[in-house]
């Protein structure tokens, strides 16, 4: 049992990125991240985002696939963590060879860090 | 490993129901869909809950599931998205035999999407 | 199918603790519970903890891992239910030898259930 649950932190931690070595790959010159705001709600209710995001709701995002870079590294993000966009997110991203993962404590974690957001 | 990744997600996935679904699905003349509050906090900190719901705390799931109806698809909800008692109940409800979806984003997104709630 | 779906919420729910059984066990006269608050924030945006924690970043568990009673079991929290960090520890933990788990709704839901805190 101890195995297993070994195993499954594993895979659980392999599908997240910490805010940390996102903010550190923006300052490098050429950086490979691109955050994409995976959230389906209408504009009215998000208010806000994460500084350079791009808005691409989960809903959207397998019939947006072509606008992606297959050279970047995708970083997703929901309003709180333990909800699901991010993850139908990163099954259609992984499921067609991108690299992608979902930030740790999502947006609200991220603004929680007094990190920086703009308005929408 | 992304094959492993992959398979958890679809199974991770596999677990929950959008609000969109639950909402189209009670608008049919004979909804297949039951909501069950399986918070276990007295009424006086639940102060409300999503409109038409049946309060069944996870604590208790498992000693009521002969009030259960077996033709139904029951959708469980807990304060947030991340939270246990969603997966406590799921497994009382798959294990004995039901057919049982979490709500994605539990009551705090169906509150922040300004969905029908109702006072305790 | 759906024994995959059972095993998966078996093994996800092995991972955590409800505030209930941690209260009950911390009346004892000799309780086998230590609480690790294993939030990365710095203490001006941590605030306050759960009673008696001791801050253990989860940044820093690895290294601090010679601190720890093997006799013990630790409960350790991030603030809110969902995030990653409790996972980072546990799998620091576990992978260790030492008997942990995660605290079910975290943070957010003991102040929830305005359960004892304690001003940092």
């Amino acid at each position: 049992m101890e195995n297993t649950k070994i195993d499954f932190l594993k895979t659980y931690l392999s599908f997240y990125i910490d805010h940390n070595t996102v903010l550190a790959g923006q300052q490098q010159p050429d950086s490979d991240y691109v955050i994409l705001d995976v959230r389906n709600a209408p504009a009215a209710i998000k208010k806000d985002q994460i500084k350079g995001a791009i808005a691409m709701p989960a809903k959207d995002l397998p019939q947006r696939l072509g606008e992606l870079d297959a050279t970047k590294t995708y970083v997703v993000y929901d309003w709180t963590a333990g909800t699901t966009l991010g993850k139908v997110a990163l099954l259609a991203l992984l499921g067609a060879g991108f690299k992608a993962y979902e930030l740790s404590c999502a947006l609200e974690g991220w603004k929680g860090m007094h990190l920086p957001i703009e308005s929408l």
